[in-house]
């Protein structure tokens, strides 16, 4: 790893501190460096709240003249919630800014460059881009695909099935598997599962200890089925609960749950009256949720798959094999030749069970 | 890896070249050391040929005395085809022997040692045991259970399917799982199939390049339904064929085929008139075949798994998804309490798909 490498590290580090409070905005760290010594740094901490440029450089004061800024997105170059960036850093007389990534946005998308140059201040951008990108692949899937970025998580036996035939899948996976989902749990805005999941955990969908983030917990029940005393509508973090429905949800259903302080969101249905994924998924962008960590079941999962909304899919095999059971996809059917394509990444043990992690072509 | 180790594992290197040409017997290799110089070697050719230590004492010559012999498995000490090792070690004077394994034949399991102590030579068991009993995991499978190692291949889709619904299987994995398949057929003793996989490939089931050695390839045919125009009942190496068919075999079949040079082999059946598979693995063992690389389809794959007839279970998953599609195993049906447990090894990537090993417990 390079000097510059070094120095991008330790502002994608500090843009993590953000995690969980900055969507629909992006993780942003920032960090000043003069003569290869940090002089300041500084975070993006929350929706609305100051940019981590600005911080830096406050953070800097008087040494800030002259250094060089890391910052893993593009400075802005825009009137938003706060002055643009790109001119503050040149009022701040840094005299070379090295930049992770382009902002997608389509508002800056290469402005903050332009005007930085124009100042002459030297820019350089592509340092560590890809864990950049990785980083805020949320935000990205927003700009981009109007949508939040979604990762499925599926727990299957040796021959691909999610539950027994009894529909028993608890602990299909070990305790290493169910704290690996807790971390993913954390590093999401929002963890999303069907109702059939609903009707047969009660699932609380908490992650384990955190610093003060809850993520959203989305369900998508097509026809408002919920019982009030579930847990997803009545403990603690219903707040931050997201029910979504089609457009044949009652009314009044609807005006009670948010009354208790459920969010609802009312989708359009398809021609069969079921939730439109893609419209959904709009409206939990619009929302704020820039990415989901999606639980599950097998109707949903194939679901999201056939209508290609799934980014990662992350599969733990468990060294069973039930011969029979519940499949981890349902809904579609596909010829050897048009079957849905995935990349898979390296693989890893993980206790007694394997994590694969694959991208959806 | 200390000084013992590093001979001992050429032992088990030079034991590998009979590889495919020894069994029932096992693999053996030898190496004679004196002054931590190698002055003599040997390995066991093929069935019925000499001993690795009779031919590294051979190859030795007259330094042979005082020296200290490595061999991955115990110096027999009975009387069979060949002299007793053990005599032979102890007329050529040699004053140590270092053993990976124990025989766990019965006319040895420590005989060999206990004559070699009683003539003062120094016997040392254990360095490199697990890769030894690896190497000759066939051999001892034979002797211990009174059946060959079998190892099951699958390939499968993400969601656990082997062929799609219209039972199309081909090129599931990729050129470089296929590869390693066939270095597999090169390393077990045969190559096993149902009569579903001969009529929907019509396989040859050959190893890719080799060294002469071609496996025997056992098909499991309950009512003798194969066509003699199938390859592994007419190619070049049909005198390496081994049809497996329960008492419901045609007589003039079974005479017919033997008249081509097909080994046919009849087994008891089981209430529905179905191969007994336990008592054809033990005709198999009996017939000389220590280990068998089983391919499925997923009936046999489904038999063998619920007799508890698989020692080691080597699992492609291409990264490819179809909703539906004909099942890995069949003909069972496991509670999730009750499931069939295995324990993963490390898993790797193999080109575009993942390979899990697991052994059966």
């Amino acid at each position: 790893m390079n000097m510059h490498e070094k120095w991008m590290k330790h502002a994608l580090k500090l843009a993590q501190k953000g995690r969980g409070f900055t969507s629909p905005n992006p993780m942003v760290g920032a960090v000043l460096v003069k003569n290869n010594r940090l002089i300041g740094e500084g975070y993006h901490p929350k929706f609305g709240d100051f940019h981590a440029e600005i911080e830096a450089i406050k953070n800097a004061g008087s040494e800030v003249k002259g250094s060089t800024l890391y910052v893993n997105l593009e400075p802005c170059g825009f009137h938003g919630k706060t002055p643009p960036c790109a001119k503050e850093i040149i009022k701040a007389g840094i005299k070379e800014v090295r930049i992770a990534m382009i902002d997608p946005n389509p508002r800056v998308n290469g402005n903050g460059v332009r005007i930085l140059e124009e100042a002459d201040v030297k820019v350089c951008v592509g340092a560590l881009e890809n864990e950049a990108r990785q980083l805020n692949r949320g935000f990205i899937s927003v700009v981009e695909e109007n949508r939040p970025w979604i990762t499925l998580k599926l727990a299957e036996t040796v021959d691909g099935y999610i539950a027994d035939v009894s529909g028993k899948s608890k602990w299909i996976t070990s305790a290493e598997a169910r704290n690996f989902v807790k971390e993913q749990r954390k590093i999401h805005d929002a963890i999303m599962v069907g109702m059939g999941t609903v009707f047969k955990d009660d699932p609380g969908l908490l992650p384990g200890e955190t610093d003060g983030f809850i993520p959203y917990r989305v369900i998508l029940d097509d026809v408002l089925n919920i019982p009030y005393r579930f847990k997803l509508v009545s403990d603690d973090f219903k707040k931050r609960t997201v029910v979504i429905t089609s457009q044949k949800g009652k009314e009044k259903k609807v005006e009670q749950l948010q009354k208790n302080g459920v969010n609802v969101l009312q989708v359009n249905s398809d021609t069969l009256g079921w939730i439109q994924l893609y419209d959904a998924m709009k409206h939990l962008a619009e929302f704020g949720i820039t990415s989901i960590y999606c639980e599950g079941g097998g109707q949903v999962a194939g679901s999201l798959i056939q209508s290609r909304l799934v980014d990662e899919l992350q599969l733990f095999i468990a060294p069973k094999i039930l011969g029979e059971g519940i499949s981890s996809f349902s809904g579609f059917m596909k010829s050897l030749d048009s079957a849905i394509q995935l990349e898979w990444a390296e693989p890893r043990k993980l206790g007694p069970d394997i994590l694969l992690r694959g991208t959806l072509k």
